[in-house]
C-alpha cells in the first residue's frame, strides 16, 4: 500500500469510529481533534510495521486508529492553557479555543478509555491473548510510566534552570514524549503479525531511534525555517530557553545526531531484512526536510 | 467482612498498587488525591457484591481499587480552575493546589490507564474472557458515555438557564456523573463473581437507583447543614443557580424522591434474596444522615 492509500484508509476509519452521539459538544471536540488534517504516521507506522512481519494489515486497524486518538489525546492537553498555551495546531484553532477549557479536558479525558474501547471491541480478528497484550502495550505507553512521563519532565525542566545532566534529560523527555507513541505503533503491529521476540525487540529500538530522529529534525526546523515555512501561525513567540537538540548541541552537532539517529533506523531494516518502501521513504522525507 | 476491615484492606491495597516511581512529582500527585481518606464506597460496593453473589473478595480487589482510582482521577480534573474551581476536598488542598495545575491534568490522565492496568496485571484469577468484560466495563463506564457524559451536560446546564426539560437533565447528569460509578462497581463485583444476567440486572438497576439516592442525599445535606457540619472550607461561596434536587423539587419532595429510592434498592434486595449487611448499613446511613 502507498502511503496516501494508508492515509486515506485511516481517515475513514477514525470518521467511522467517532460518531456524533450525546452528548454532541463531547463527541464533536473529541473529533475534531483526532480528524485535523496530519500525516498519520503513527498509525500509518503500526499498519506497516504489521504488514512488513507477515500480519493483515486489517487486523491491525482498529489499534492503529486508537493510536491516532490517543496522540490527538495528548496534543489536545498539551494545548491547554496550563501546559504549553498553544492557540494553533495544524494550522487550526485548538481544541480549548473552540470547545472552551472545561471540554477540551474532557475531551481528552474521554480518548483515553474511547481508544482501548476501540481495539476491544472491533479486533475481532485478534486472539484474547493478542488483543490483551495489545491493551496492555496501550495501557503501558499511553500513561504515567510512557508518553506522560515525557511531558512531566518537560515541564519540570522547563521551570528548571539548574538541570544537572541536561544531556540525559533532554534524551529522557524526548524518548517519553515522542518515542513512546512511536514504539506503541510499531510494537503493537508486530504483535498483531506475530512477531518474534528478536524482531519485536528490532521495531522497538527502530521506534526509539525513529522518534529521537523524529524530534531532533524538528528542533532543527524550528530554528532554520521562517514562520511562515513551518506553516506556524502568527502571535507566537519562538520559546527561548527552551531545552532543545540544537539549543543544547548548536545546529551542527544536531543534524550530526539527526543522520546518526536515521543511519541506526536503516542499519536495523537492513539487518533484519525488513522489507518496506513505506520505513524508507518516511526515513527519505526527513533527509530532505532538514537538508541533511 | 466490616466495613472498617473493607476500607483497611483497600487502603492497604492502594497504598501497595501506587509506588513512587519517576518521575516522582506524577506519582506522587497520583498518590496524593487517590489515598485521600474516604468512605471508599465505590471499592467497597465491587467487593460486597462480589462476595454477596459467591465470589472470592480476593479476586475483585485489583478491579475495586481501579474503580477508588478513576473515582480520584474525576475529583481531580472536576476541581481544575476551569471546571469546578475548588481549592479543598475532603478537608485537603485539592491536587492542583498542592502540584499546580500541569502535573494536576496529567496525573488524572495518567490514572485512566493506570488504574485499567492494575485490573489488568493483577487479577491473575480471572479468566481472559472475564478480565476483557471486566475492562470493558471499565472502558464504558469511565468514558464518554459515561461518567464523562454527566460531567458535559452538568457544565452545560450551568451555562443555561434556559433548559427545557430541568427534571430528565437532572436526571440524566447525576444518573451518569454519581451513579455511573456505582454501576460499574457492582456490575464488576457482579462479573467477577460469574453471576447471571438476572442478578447482573438487578445490581446494575441498585447502583443506579442508590447512586440517584446518594446524589439526592447530598443536595439535602447541601441545603440544610450548615458549612461546618458538612465539614466544608470557607472561602466557597454555595452555588446560588445550581440545578440541584433541592432548588428543583424543593426539600420536601426532594426527601420524599429520595425515600423512594431508597426504598427501591431495598425491594431489589428483598426480590433478589441479596443478603448483606454491608449494603443495609450503607443505605441505613443515608437515612439517618439526612434525617428522612
Amino acid at each position: 500500500m502507498k502511503m496516501n492509500d494508508y492515509i486515506k484508509l485511516i481517515d475513514d476509519k477514525l470518521n467511522e469510529y467517532i460518531q456524533i452521539e450525546e452528548p454532541q459538544t463531547l463527541f464533536k471536540s473529541m473529533k475534531y481533534t483526532v480528524t485535523l488534517p496530519g500525516k498519520r504516521l503513527r498509525p500509518v507506522m503500526c499498519l506497516e510495521t504489521c504488514k512488513m512481519l507477515g500480519g493483515e494489515i486489517e487486523d491491525a486497524i482498529p489499534t492503529a486508529c486508537a493510536i491516532e486518538m490517543l496522540h490527538a489525546q495528548t496534543l489536545i492537553h498539551d494545548d491547554l492553557p496550563c501546559m504549553d498555551n498553544d492557540d494553533y495546531r495544524r494550522g487550526k484553532l485548538t481544541n480549548h479555543k473552540v470547545f472552551g477549557e472545561a471540554i477540551a479536558v474532557l475531551a481528552g479525558d474521554a480518548l483515553l478509555t474511547f481508544a482501548p474501547q476501540i481495539i476491544s471491541k472491533y479486533s475481532d480478528n485478534l486472539s484474547p491473548v493478542t488483543k490483551m497484550r495489545v491493551l496492555n502495550e496501550y495501557f503501558n505507553y499511553a500513561g504515567a510510566r510512557g508518553v506522560i512521563a515525557g511531558q512531566v519532565v518537560d515541564i519540570e525542566s522547563e521551570n528548571n534552570p539548574n538541570i544537572i545532566n541536561k544531556e540525559k534529560t533532554l534524551e529522557y523527555l524526548h524518548i517519553h514524549k515522542t518515542s513512546d507513541l512511536f514504539q506503541l505503533a510499531m510494537r503493537t503491529g508486530a504483535i498483531i503479525a506475530d512477531a518474534d521476540d528478536d524482531k519485536l525487540n528490532a521495531v522497538t529500538q527502530f521506534a526509539k531511534d525513529f522518534g529521537l530522529a523524529f524530534q531532533i529534525a524538528d528542533d532543527i526546523l524550528d530554528e532554520t525555517s521562517t514562520f511562515e515555512q513551518m506553516g506556524k501561525t502568527m502571535g507566537k513567540d519562538k520559546e527561548e530557553n527552551k531545552l532543545t537538540y540544537v539549543s543544547l548541541y548548536g545546529l551542527e552537532q544536531a543534524k550530526c545526531k539527526l543522520s546518526c539517529k536515521l543511519s541506526d533506523c536503516r542499519d536495523i531494516m537492513g539487518k533484519q531484512n525488513f522489507n518496506s518502501k513505506i520505513f524508507n521513504e518516511i526515513i527519505e522525507q526527513i533527509f530532505e526536510r532538514t537538508g541533511i
